[in-house]
């Protein structure tokens, strides 16, 4: 399917996949011809890495020139992490160590080698050259950009005109990021669609420095689970590569229809044309249901082996299978109110618990499921709209709908 | 008059004259009441110097602070002249070695010795600190200043609005001019009123590294012979320190008896009180002309040598005396037409000379002089509302009006 025989139009075709941008499109096909492996950069921070599926998009990409037979360079960016938070005002962004580089490091490592050929990428550490870079240097790379174009940046020119304080230096690091390109001589960049300031500046700074400028490409930011927002750990959305098989498998299976197809674009390792024929089912009456649970198990498999992505399937029907449920489960709507019902409250109500004491108490204690997902807070709040199975004990089931 | 052990308010009284500014006078007071000799810096260009007495006006105020027992400072800034012009925009500005910096060094002591007691002067270069400075070091500087007020100063101020380029590097530079303060843990900074701002990051950044500030002490920029613009160069309007005793003499004695003031205040070693007094005997009716030559004499014995003042002055009046001009001088009125009057035509006009082109011939011989001074150019234009004496060798003189 893949090879590093293919030829640039079906490499190409490949590449394009869920690409934001390509800049520029035919440089990258005329250095896929020359037939030689292409040096493939991708930067990443190297503070301690908890990478969920968000992240993966970037190194999924990553894969797919190493399927092609190209060299895949993944970049820690430990020099500016080793100077830590130089304006003193984040007293949480302390300086790293070499150690903590380097032990982080080794954690990607466990992490991107479930998608990536160990064998077949290259871990580098900018300190490698920046650290040998001296303060002349620095000023001369400095010289190769203006302050207006950095201004350009979105983020930059918004705090500008907002007349929120940006200190020099932050003008100094997507130059380093940019020289970084210019010390691996890089034939390509990928990217964030939020870098794509950044990967243009290595471009800008390779032709300085008389290299041919690398090709741009540029992944979307994943959404999470709510189809709406980037998926982010701090907004809670978020599908960890580390996370149990059934909290991963259980995840997955909640998302809609239609972010489905987002996540097999962008997730899935499956060819493009087996995902249209999926879609083609889909609209001719296949359950939507199966088809994510080979979304589920491809990426469980991924990070938890091959055969744990079925079992949690398994472990998933068998929670909700007919047979587990009792036929007559009782359908209960419930009246939210002005702002929902809380879930102790609710379970009462629905007649599950004998008092909503009772409910936090079993909430408490792990009883309760809400879809089969296990409730943690029994203050939690159901809004109008909500319809869903609530289960207290392996016994009590009902279906309610809060209107 | 002066000496170490001056009282802060006498020493105070030295040092505010002339001066622009002094950011904080409560400071320098507290200073040199602490009885401890200062650190005093003034940064200088490492290009090749050539001197006129508008630089020596910051030098003099060196040499006060001298004379009040303090370190002086002479800082050649060569870290940045050997790094040349990194955007490589301008060829005519390219990076000077280590050995010309070292010459330009030398040139500059034997010029500046005139005024400053070498024992007592240390003359430093900032690559000592800033060539042993890396990458992360300049990146840590950068953070302790923001893009928003570098960009108040004024010539990047006006760049910036006017959408003239401003590479990333200038920004750099003030910074590398401040730190310089840090690593000379200088007390006070000179400097002309165009480095306020410069002198001001020194202040900041020494905070920054936990230094009290150093007091920023500005001087005005030089009026040239005009009186009107800066002494430059480039404007021809300059006494070099290097010029023949006659001529600089020459050129003291053509300023506007205002300007003399003014002069007397900035580059006159005489005492305040002094001058005063001068002020007030030309006022009650001494002839200006002749409190000129105090200020000539003083200047000339100050790069010649003790002594070649007077024989200035006696030259320049041997060419005035009356006893060297004939009694009988003629007064000729002339008329300037639209555009003035060419020298040899009006050498002619005036019978001076039998054609113009003898005129022409006798100004290149440098046989003609006006108002005492030798002629260089016949091609000059003498322009309507000048009268002046016009001779021709040793023996023809001719008081001419041009109307």
């Amino acid at each position: 399917m893949v090879s590093p025989q293919a030829s640039p139009s079906d490499a190409m075709e490949l590449l394009r996949r869920g690409a934001s941008e390509i800049l520029v499109e035919d440089e990258l096909i005329k250095r896929l011809g020359e037939g030689r492996p292409l040096r493939v950069k991708a930067g990443f921070d190297p503070t301690a890495p908890d990478l969920h599926l968000g992240h993966t998009v970037l190194i999924n990409k990553m894969r797919q020139f190493q399927l092609l037979g190209h060299e895949v360079v993944f970049l820690i960016g430990d020099f500016t992490g080793m100077i830590g938070d130089p304006t003193g005002k984040n007293a949480t962004r302390p300086p790293l160590t070499r150690e903590e580089v380097q032990e982080n490091a080794r954690t990607y490592q466990e992490q991107i080698y479930k998608i990536l050929d160990p064998e077949k990428t290259r871990i580098a550490f900018n300190s490698e050259w920046m650290s040998k870079m001296d303060a002349a240097g620095l000023i001369q790379l400095a010289a190769k950009h203006t302050v207006a174009r950095m201004l350009e940046r979105d983020d930059f020119h918004r705090r500008h005109s907002e007349g929120r304080p940006i200190a020099i230096h932050e003008f100094l690091y997507p130059l380093v990021q940019g020289y970084d390109s210019v010390a691996l001589r890089a034939d390509v960049e990928l990217g964030g669609t939020d870098q794509k300031f950044n990967l243009l500046v290595g471009r800008q700074l390779q032709e300085h420095y008389g290299q041919p400028p690398q090709v741009v490409l540029t992944m979307p930011l994943l959404e999470g689970l709510d189809g709406v927002q980037k998926m982010s750990k701090s907004l809670g959305n978020y599908i960890g590569i580390t996370e149990a098989p059934d909290q991963m498998f259980g995840k997955i299976m909640s998302i809609s229809d239609e972010l489905m197809w987002r996540y097999f674009e962008l997730l899935s390792f499956r060819d493009a044309r087996e995902i249209e024929k999926f879609r083609r089912e889909v609209e001719e009456g296949t359950n939507p249901r199966d088809i994510k649970f080979m979304l589920g198990m491809e990426i469980v498999d991924r990070f938890h082996g091959s055969g744990a992505g079925a079992r949690a399937r398994d472990e998933f029907i068998a929670r909700f299978s007919e047979n587990a449920m009792p036929k007559d489960m009782p359908e209960v709507t419930l009246d939210a109110g002005t702002e929902g019902l809380g879930l102790a409250l609710l379970l009462k109500q629905a007649g599950l618990v004998s008092s909503t004491s009772e409910g936090i108490r079993m909430v408490a204690q792990g009883g309760v499921r809400v879809d089969g997902e296990r409730a943690a807070d029994p203050r939690q709040v159901v809004p109008a709209g909500t319809t869903a199975v609530f289960q207290v004990g392996k016994r009590k089931f009902a279906r309610v709908t809060v209107k």
